[in-house]
């Protein structure tokens, strides 16, 4: 049997950065996120009795095992099996967005290895799991509006779908910087958390900040929603700004385009901007004003995607 | 009787930000400076009995003398006066440069004003009197190297001189952006003060940071002073972009300055960045590393200054 599964890539709009647990892969602080409908992962799974080790291709390319295999071995312990699979993903995430393809990796593998081991999770527990490959995809189990609790153990820190709003909201991702060189946001996540003067002050910053989101999202106040989106953001890179040594994602581009959101607001667009562990800058806005976004940016017009809420992690098939 | 005295302007190592006293101009943390020679103001002051107002000149054009006013008030206070003065300015700062002029214009006029009426304030109270007119003027009363001692009252508020060192320390003004508009940098601070989850944490670290630079500066130890530099304006900038709502002094070019330094230091060379209110970098050196720093920089060789220890505010003359 094979199980193929599907998860979208998620945006934070309340940020999460920092650990308090490396292993388990608890946050010090809940998040608020949304899915994106156009950045997905496709993957399949099959586990074989006669395999001695995992196997895993990324893109139809053989990747090294490591990773997945220590995800695999939650798996294996929670279905009390001890076979090794075959796993095959395709992200259609496009590499230059410098979206995280470990969000809707993570989520996509713990939905199919968890069926195909023949485990039926709860959304709740599969998020759990989802967040043991990578953080964020504890969110990637959910379509559109997402919240990761921090919870305090492995069984209370969990991603839930927050109600739908009617907003047609809209991410203009922003492809500043292609080719910028990986720096490891694991390594740098734990030296602001080590180094930053700021972290406690972000830390309780930004847990307020995830439950004023979830009012302002009820209410459907995208004014409010956005001056949240572009604080947490903001204050997430001054806490990284602020650790030893220094450090920041933003390139220079990356502030041409904060300035331009800044200016577009000034004229009355709803545009605000978020940055993660990369120099490219997310706007979050409305559809209709999706048009006055992208007239701002001229120099980046072949460098803009536009993604919408995305949907829940889904079984594609299952096939004998 | 006329009196002329000359200032210079400073660069903080490290960093002033925040008021806790408006009027008295009392900050909530300690500084420490470098004096620059190239960089001065000359005022030459005259109380005339026959005068009904303070006039006031800058660069031989006339000036509103509101500012100034409030100013020779103290003075004319301390010294039981009741006339009022001519005022003549000459900047000899680039205007383009963006440093700091009030730093040295209200040191100079600190001097020239209460000699002119008759004090003979000692250093201490000098630069006292200099805090009255703009905060940072109280570090330009001394050449070289001085801290200003947060203090709290106007009494235990004031600037030192630290003894001088044997390093030749150069700073190297890269000037990204001549034509800025200019931002009220007293109510950014206000408002860093009010808004900024981390203006506590900023407090506490800049204070701890200011004891480490005298040690640094007593051990001649560059790295170290270059370190402790570059971090409490990566801080204080930080800080300010964590404010609601998020700004930042930054301009794109600003960051492709700072990111060439980083990489400057990368391949050994002694150099650290250092911002202050406005778009412009300052990068801290040795004089043997400036025509490195000048070579890493081709796209601003044109807009490139370099200034080294500058001399104690002075009278240059007393005539009748």
């Amino acid at each position: 049997m094979t199980t193929t599964a599907r998860a979208h890539t998620n945006i934070a709009l309340i940020k999460y950065w920092g650990k308090r647990d490396e292993k388990l892969i608890l946050p010090y602080t809940s998040s608020v996120s949304l899915t994106l409908d156009d950045f997905y992962t496709d993957t399949t799974v099959q586990f074989d009795p006669h395999l001695m080790a995992d196997q895993f291709t990324l893109n139809g390319r053989p990747q090294s095992p490591d990773k997945i295999s220590a995800f695999l071995d939650i798996v294996r312990a929670q279905a009390h099996s001890a076979q090794f699979a075959h796993v095959a993903s395709v992200n259609h995430v496009p590499t230059a967005a410098g979206l995280a393809s470990s969000a809707s990796a993570y989520a996509a593998l713990a939905l199919a290895a968890s069926r195909e081991a023949g485990l039926q999770l709860a959304p709740r527990d599969l998020s759990r799991l989802a967040r043991r490959g990578s953080g964020s995809a504890s969110r990637s189990v959910f379509g559109g509006l997402a919240i990761w609790h921090r919870g305090d153990s492995d069984l209370t820190s969990f991603a839930e779908a927050l109600p739908e709003t009617k907003l047609p909201l809209r991410m203009v991702v922003v492809m500043v910087d292609a080719g910028q060189k990986k720096v490891s946001s694991r390594r740098l996540m734990a030296n602001t958390v080590a180094t930053s003067p700021y972290y406690p002050a972000w830390v309780k910053d930004n847990e307020r900040a995830a439950g004023d989101m979830v009012k302002a999202l009820a209410a459907a106040d995208f004014t409010r929603i956005g001056e949240l989106t572009e604080q947490s953001s903001a204050r997430m890179h001054a806490a990284i700004f602020a650790s030893d040594p220094a450090f920041t994602y933003f390139q220079p581009a990356t502030l041409t385009v904060w300035h331009a959101v800044q200016t577009l607001r000034a004229q009355g667009v709803p545009a605000y901007a978020t940055m993660d562990a990369g120099p490219n800058v997310k706007i979050l806005t409305l559809a209709p004003a999706v048009a006055a976004v992208k007239a701002a940016l001229p120099e980046f017009k072949d460098r803009l995607l536009v993604a919408g809420p995305g949907r829940a992690a889904k079984v594609l098939e299952e096939a004998q």
